[in-house]
């Protein structure tokens, strides 16, 4: 797949805002390598039988055959470990707060699709190795909430976090958080996750401190992430049949600005003031782009900066500058009005922080009206039948969430963050299971 | 290689420097696929020629066997030519700008150096399609110059710029145009290109746009980068043998301040005028690191800071705080000044510009010493013999270049621009050759 230039610079913001984020807490960028050999990834078993079965095998160099095959990595952490032991010494070496920004590619052979599920896609992978299991763990949450902060307070999705269940867990971790959000069609998708690792790495790989205590002790690590996925979900829980809306906050161009004009005498002007408008936003930091192209029409123009989720389109005729006007077509409402020109650069500022809420009010509706409880099987199969969506539902074991899978298509996407509740299995009708959230995924 | 974390942070800020100039003149990012099947790298003999030795191939996932290799990208442009062919139609589809940030591999088994010569590396290629051949090699000089005012007044490091024999171009180029610098031990660094491609590949992947005279062209290309060699070279350049001297503009910390108290009850009060100083810094834009870690001494930091490069360290100590100063210590010279706090904001920006002109001209002074005229061969190998650097000598012919290098193991690094001047080959001694610059290489 692909990431074209209007596409790569969603992925740009949502880079810098999480950047930002990880360095004010103290983590640091880095880069290790693309070619993993195949002895490293095998050091922990349990994440070399998850990912075996995925792995691109480099098997020459020209016609050469290799002494050794290499994966094309399919996540980081046994060639970041095999760095990690060598680096960490002492407990003054902790925390180590690494992340990556590259890709990966894992082989999805079939039911590709772009951004959601492709075989290699663009991420970040955090890395991090603590003196204690209770740092590890804050670790994991802290990041947890970052990437929460960013998918509803950037992109406008509400999502909810909890733990993955055994089955549905990273491959050699401890335990998995998540974060899923709800798409209009009823569909999941896993918008990010943060693994506690434990000791299960940092003892096949010797990732060992001398404590304050002057004794030698296994660290605990944890590795999270996000991907582009999270533009698939930006367009299914934001677009419509015209293309993308995008969320100011996380949107390139925020503001597109027209000028319209048919007679050359009148271009002069209307450009002029098209470019000043667009200075005064700048000023006021707000992402603009004048749309000055002579070779496509302004009905052509507007039909593609629709498609692409500009959210706030700005027209400037020759009626507009004659009665000292803008007129502010709204991407997500469409919504079209003529305001002062004293007063353009306020309430267009003010109007996309209004589109950034109603995008997330809208979502939230949707998502409260994709979530079901679900007692017994029948009510399940109906309501996946009828709406999809979470459904909660109470599950007593491994046993009956893989029946349900099975029987259904539904996945478990997250132990309810209200765990302490209790109640009667959807499947085997068990007493005292724990509360989860089901549903179909992408 | 892996790249830690403060190494990565000196990619970082030649990535800022660069992205921002692209952009600032219409590129944009984007990002294009890892593994590229061989028939696409096939499409151009030269290039496939050039470059298929080198090739990692990938010829299994799982343990499945592919239908066809793929090739893990030496570099991009078959994959990539594979996209324009589709997205360029029109001439108002041009120009298209394009950069991407990745990393290539080629194989290199025999003579690895970290970051000089690895076969998986960091950096950018770009990858522009144009209307006419002019636009394509206005582009490449464009480029060009860019990449020279990014050495030379960020990395602090002289250049030469001119275009590589049909020799050392790349494989696939109509010509490469070339900056070389040379390093205080004589050899020379290849520092960035920029291939004016011609047609020859638009022609083999059809990159074809409709004129405004409404026929078909084939369009003309062009494609350039660098890499993390940069910062080879800046170790290199500018190094001692306590470690890294890094030019301020491209230095991720450019001042370190380190409070130095043994008694607790200075502590709070240097502490918190170490701090004050660095909000200040910041306030001008100085970008600062308060070493506040108690668990190493003063003396190990200030060994540890000159190792990593850091331009300039404060000292804050009781009598630093009695005198109303503060002791402020260049990197470059080692020179230590006590200078009057209330002039410190000022003094250490200014300083901060003294060591950013003082190094270009100490590496500028190498090399005007370490560049030579060589009449014959003679003299050509008593100067390698002597001090290496570049040779200033006249070239007539293909055979001629690949002699001297068997015999001497110099290359021609480029041929002057001012390739006006002729004189007698220094090997053959034919009449009417070229100016060209020869040196061994990293």
């Amino acid at each position: 797949m692909v990431l074209m230039p209007d596409g790569f610079a969603i992925w740009e913001c949502i880079k810098e805002y999480f950047d930002r984020r990880i360095k004010a807490i103290g983590h640091k960028n880095a880069y290790f390598p693309l070619l993993i050999p195949e002895r490293l990834l095998k050091k922990e078993a349990e994440h070399f039988a998850g990912f075996t079965p995925d792995v691109y095998w480099v098997t020459h160099t020209g016609d050469n055959e290799l002494g050794e095959r290499l994966a094309v990595r399919p996540t980081s952490e046994t060639i970041i470990y095999e760095s990690y032991s060598k680096w960490v010494k002492s407990w003054r070496d902790l925390p180590l707060l690494i992340n990556v920004w590259n890709s990966v590619v894992r082989a999805e052979i079939t039911g590709t699709r772009p951004f959601l599920r492709t075989s290699e896609f663009l991420w970040q992978e955090g890395h991090t190795v603590h003196g204690t299991e209770k740092e590890a763990e804050s670790e994991v949450m802290t990041i947890l909430k970052i990437y929460k902060e960013l998918v509803e307070t950037q992109l406008a999705i509400p999502v909810l976090a909890g733990r993955k269940t055994e089955r549905e867990k990273f491959k050699g971790a401890v335990y998995t958080m998540t974060l899923e959000s709800i798409m209009p069609d009823g569909r999941a998708i896993q918008m990010g996750t943060s693994h506690h690792l434990g000791q299960k790495f940092s003892k096949p790989f010797e990732i060992k401190y001398l404590g304050t205590d002057e004794r030698e002790h296994f660290a605990w690590t944890t590795s999270w992430g996000i991907s582009w996925r999270l533009i698939g979900a930006l367009i299914l829980a934001h677009g419509d049949d015209k293309g993308l809306i995008l969320p100011p906050r996380i949107a390139p161009t925020q503001v597109v600005l027209i000028p319209i004009f048919y007679k050359a005498a009148d271009g002069e002007t209307i450009l002029k003031e098209t470019r000043e408008l667009a200075r005064e936003l700048d000023e006021v930091g707000v992402r603009v782009y004048v749309d000055d192209r002579t070779q496509y029409t302004p009905g052509w123009k507007y039909n593609e900066w629709e498609m692409k989720g500009v959210p706030i389109r700005v027209e400037m005729g020759p009626r507009d500058i004659q009665h000292k006007q803008v007129t502010v077509v709204r991407r997500d409402s469409g919504k079209k009005e003529a305001i002062g020109r004293e007063i353009a650069v306020n309430t267009i500022a003010k109007t996309l922080d209004d589109i950034q809420s109603d995008l997330y009010e809208k979502a939230e509706k949707a998502t409260v009206e994709l979530t079901s409880d679900a007692g017994d099987m029948k009510s399940f199969r109906q309501i996946l039948q009828d709406k999809g969506g979470f459904i909660k539902a109470f599950l007593s074991s491994d046993e009956c969430e893989e029946a349900i899978q099975k029987e259904t298509g539904a996945t478990v996407r997250l132990i309810a963050q209200e765990d302490s509740e209790q109640g009667r299995c959807v499947y085997c009708k068990a007493e005292g299971s724990k509360l989860v959230y089901f549903a179909r995924s992408y």
